[in-house]
């Protein structure tokens, strides 16, 4: 009984069950009460259900949380944003790497896919607080040719210090800071290491319109004309695409990082979930930074989801309950290979107890209505990750 | 010393300081530590702000949480929720009220403004519970005549039996429910009483399309026609209005509840926020029903207030976070004549503590920005209203 967790008396789909947990893996749905484990997570009066999966965000970023708002993006970003980070050091980045990873255990998540600098500082506070990571290691043009063959070596010597918690992902930027040549560099070594492509893309009309100028083509065309978009690709965003767009990312198999509030905040446009979900793409959620949102609580991300696509589409049955929870939950981990997102024996066990007692969560006509639509954080009693409890009753 | 409170070491517009109350009014905002009162509450490390005051809900309605979801309006309330309602006994009505005060306390509200069935089941709970209340008798054709007479009956002799809590409103449901006849009595009876009619207003389309055909014109317009319109109407919703009805809007002085949350959810379209502000309507916030929402959250109901304001007009600079939290704070105070929503000395001792310590409420570079943008209830230590501590270090 090495390594396993006994969570007693949770709410399973309808039933009150005992829950064994061994090697980090779900192993018995229906345990006895007194099964023998090394550890014991009373879960009286909470339903158990998979944590969050958080495809796009800039961890570090809480430092800005509330810096600058209620301003265009170019402005927020020129004026605020960038200055601000030329001025951050390391220690910044880890102090930021904190608050974040505190903030997303409290809110729920138990995996985040990020892109910033530093990722040692990151990598760290990941690895002391006990939860995964997709790491992006950021390229820009802008970099100087040593520090872009630094970050190659980074990623082709990677080991994980956390025996597999922490994965790297080559994360270009942007379209535009990031030209041809270095993306084309990018796309053949995310492939030739079997590491996940993480870019931003046509996130703004701004982006789309000089793209238009400068490539004679949109965004994701442009992308594709140089081979970069397939299956390993995680693009944030993707809000101004029209439906031969949307067939192209369904075919190439490119997974959707969707963020609501932070499109929302900066006016950048609304998602065109009706069209893209139709068109068959994997989609995903995201909070993206803490600066832009202003939070990552992926719970919250889920009602802005689902709201934003039914008053857009004009249709309230568009993304209904089931879908955005897939989409914060599931869809997020399929996406980064990690063996979870829903309770299952075999499966690796994350997971949230949720306190029914809230006033929240009651009555229960439906949990996974009550979870997207009326809960908050104050619901989540304790957050578990491949077996390790990163929360139990409030506490981290 | 009679019925005081001391409030010690609460961060307040940028220094620490102690906040004595005094016959449910703020007394003094620089009181010394030991300033002798009834009762202390300790704030280190809070905030204090004010509460939200919630203009449009239907308590009870808590019941349906999670009953009905993600389908058009007309088939939600035909075929689940007028069902649901009509199999509704006192003994419902009161613990839907029961549930839904206790949510408001723990989400930071201390007032709202309803419209449903049974008002005596709700008003007991209001009075059990410290919170104040504007409880809507509702008016609709489908009542009998006896029934019209018992409602007016009830105006009339109203006799508050909370010493100041609680009033009642003269609420006619909506122009599709109420006829002319009724909809002028109903005007009638609120200015003769002194008292403030609540209607639900403009809510969807065909609202406005069965009242073009029914009446030859739009709601705003028809209303106006009837004579309804004036600084005495609080009208919820008010999604689909040209400028023209905007204007008619600001100059009666009608008091508008903006339901993000509610008007999203069931695609009922969109609140012309920029154009009503630009127009000079007084603005609020309420999270219409828990059936509808699906919380009776105010801190979420502002974030999503601004992020939709934002992302609807293309310009993130609309509904700063200082403007949404006078809408959800001190302008619904204001509607209703309650002399509270600012931390003033002479005011009503209304007020939240908002504990800082929280992930959420970290860094403070603008207290507001996080407390619009970024927090949730969790965040909510304590709940004040008239002086009396209706939560305290999140107990009720």
């Amino acid at each position: 009984m090495m390594d396993s967790l006994l969570i007693r008396n949770a709410w399973l789909d309808g039933r009150t069950t005992n829950i064994l947990v061994e090697g980090g893996r779900f192993k018995d749905l229906s345990a006895a009460p007194d099964a023998l484990a090394d550890r014991v997570l009373e879960a009286d009066g909470m339903a158990i259900v998979p944590p969050f999966y958080n495809t796009h965000t800039h961890a570090a970023m809480s430092l800005l949380r509330g810096y600058a708002d209620d301003m265009p993006l170019q402005k927020w970003l020129e004026d605020f944003i960038w200055p601000f980070e030329n001025r951050m050091t390391s220690a910044d980045i880890c102090e930021g790497s904190r608050l974040a990873v505190r903030e997303m255990i409290r809110t729920g998540s138990v995996f985040f896919s990020d892109m910033y600098f530093d990722i040692d500082q990151t990598i760290d506070i990941v690895r002391e607080y006990g939860l995964r990571a997709a790491i992006g290691v950021t390229f820009v043009d802008a970099h100087s040719k040593s520090q872009r063959e630094e970050k190659l070596d980074i990623l082709r010597h990677w080991s994980d210090p956390t025996g597999g918690m922490v994965s790297l992902t080559v994360a270009p930027h942007a379209i535009y800071t990031v030209g041809e040549d270095l993306l084309v560099r990018c796309a053949e070594t995310a492939r030739e290491l079997g590491l996940k492509l993480h870019i931003h893309l046509s996130e703004t009309r701004r982006e789309v319109e000089d793209c238009l100028r400068d490539h004679g083509t949109t965004p994701v065309r442009y992308l594709d004309r140089l081979g970069v978009l397939g299956p390993d690709v995680i693009a944030a965003h993707v809000v101004h695409v029209d439906e031969e767009e949307a067939a192209i990312l369904a075919e190439r198999g490119v997974t959707l990082s969707h963020c609501p509030c932070s499109n929302m905040k900066l006016s950048s446009g609304i998602f065109p979930y009706k069209m893209l979900h139709q068109a068959g793409c994997r989609i995903t959620l995201g909070t993206d930074g803490d600066s832009s949102n202003n939070n990552l609580d992926m719970r919250e991300e889920m009602k802005f989801a689902a709201l934003l696509a039914k008053v857009s589409s004009g249709d309230p049955e568009t993304m209904p309950a089931a879908e955005a929870f897939a989409m914060a939950t599931r869809n997020g981990a399929e996406a980064f290979g990690i063996d979870a997102g829903v309770i299952a024996p075999g499966k690796l066990a994350d997971a949230l107890l949720i306190d029914m007692r809230c006033e929240k969560m009651q009555p229960c006509h439906n949990f996974l209505s009550n979870w997207v639509y009326a809960a908050d954080s104050s619901c989540i009693d304790s957050v578990v990750c491949q077996g390790r409890i990163l929360m139990e009753h409030h506490e981290l």
